[in-house]
């Protein structure tokens, strides 16, 4: 079962010819979840060519310009594809307000039913298969991390083991598979664990902007398989950056230590660096956390099943 | 003296990848005045890469997202900008609202004033050299298109006839530029129109886009040295046009010849047709109008003075 995550900008404040507002999609099991949604989020989907029906749910970090003024375009976009659903809108409490105001003084057209949710702390969103859960940041107004856990998968059956344990091939291996145990004609009594190997770990990932540097934010992001994190500034200028609550490079790298996550994608940069200076926030990155990457608008990560 | 227009976009409804939403940008003697403002005006600004220092004024057709959602950003931009000097932004009467609404909503970072400005018809901005009026479309909602006119310069002073009337260079050449008249010193009186030709005509720029075809917007237009005009569908599509509230490329030639104007530029394309498929609307113009240009982003139009 694939899970991409698309960076669809990687701009702070202000979108950039080669850089569109900072924005990423997640898509798993054919669902896309959007993570903000600034100006030229959606140009930058249509560049991907996605064969997309629609989004499953837009999580908004916070309610400043640069992550939202694109939702008006997404919203009605999403008038164009079929669907019967609601859409749900994660974010800040402003959001509703934001999205009445827009809707009502734009006359905008949507022929599907919009919900908005606060998301503050904790598990806003949960299916069979994954959570998606939100957590604080320090902006200088209400902002929130997400993450995007999936659930552990049971562990692989081994038709060998059984065999050899003399359990038949038949309705008591699916009972095995089910976590049950079952009793042989001699009484004897297998376990499920004989022939099922450990629990296999759900993937994680993690998304964090506008925020200064704060050491909750490893707690949340702990051991996910991909980070993106904002990396707004380089290390020499972490007194801006903290007047400004946002991250340095080497912070967003720190936590990616602290945290121990597989990958950390940096992005959100600040316009003063031009798209060749980036590699100075990278160098930054880089000296604190090894496996750290410049993402670029568009570039695809694709986290494979754990097995 | 400089009057430039750039195309900061040409696509309708959604941006496209090479698309921008509708807008335009006028340069004259270095001052800027922006028409519309979608999603990724701002980015087609950067684009082109002009030594802009600060928009004089922006001009907004009507309410709908695609002609507006570009504006906070393009605001928040504009505070990167030396200004001291008031940013006046005219449009529809639920302008200010939208502006208001998104600057409380967004906490927007905006460091001069704005005024808000409601155009309706007739002359909305006047100085010594030019006018910008409005007049009424018919879209589906309140809807106007703008007319900037270059005030006519006094005509051209021919120094080889003043020699031959016996004016001798000095203060009374400069009386008969003023349009004064002198007396020599045998009592001949020279009058101004002795020694200066016809009045120059001044520059006209139209900009219209969203509407039906309405006979009364080539009065207005009447003799543009530029109009941009929305073309969004082809000639077949005509019904589907007038139910959206919208022109075919044809009917917009149609007001270009009925105006006489001197070059018609079409615009805010349906997203119905690829890149490749826009040439059919040239087409459909070009039979009715011979001089249509299809406009790209970042096209410029240079109108260049009449003498």
């Amino acid at each position: 079962m694939n899970f991409e995550v698309f960076v669809l900008g990687t701009s702070g404040m202000m979108p950039l010819p080669n850089r569109y507002l900072t924005s990423a999609m997640v898509r798993r099991d054919g669902e896309l979840f959007l993570f903000d949604c600034g100006e030229g989020t959606q140009v930058s989907l249509k560049m991907l060519n996605l064969k997309w029906k629609k989004i499953h749910s837009i999580f908004i970090s916070h309610m400043h310009a640069d992550h939202v003024t694109g939702l008006p375009g997404i919203l009605m976009l999403s008038s164009q594809v079929d669907r019967n659903e609601p859409l749900t809108i994660y974010g800040p409490a402003r959001l509703k307000e934001y999205i009445d105001a827009n809707r009502r003084i734009l006359d905008m057209y949507i022929n599907y039913e919009i919900v908005v949710k606060v998301a503050e702390s904790g598990v806003i969103l949960e299916t069979d298969d994954f959570t998606i859960s939100a957590f604080p940041l320090h902006h200088t107004k209400p902002c929130v991390g997400y993450v995007m856990q999936e659930k552990d998968r049971p562990g692989e059956f081994h038709p060998e083991q059984a065999q050899q344990l003399g359990v038949p091939m038949g309705p008591m291996w699916g009972k095995l598979q089910k976590g049950l145990s079952i009793t042989l004609g001699d009484g004897t009594i297998i376990e499920s664990h004989q022939v099922i190997g450990p629990k296999r770990e759900g993937r994680k990932f993690s998304y964090v902007t506008d925020s200064v540097y704060l050491p909750s934010i490893a707690e949340h992001v702990k051991k996910s398989d991909l980070l993106l994190c904002e990396g707004m500034f380089t290390a020499d200028m972490a007194e801006t950056a903290y007047e400004k609550k946002h991250m340095t490079a080497d912070q967003a790298a720190r936590i990616a230590k602290e945290a121990e996550v597989a990958q950390l994608g940096l992005l959100h940069y600040s316009p003063r660096y031009s798209d060749r200076e980036l590699k100075y926030l990278l160098k930054d990155a880089k000296k604190v956390f090894g496996p750290t990457i410049l993402t670029k608008d568009r570039m695809c990560f694709d986290i494979p099943l754990k097995d």
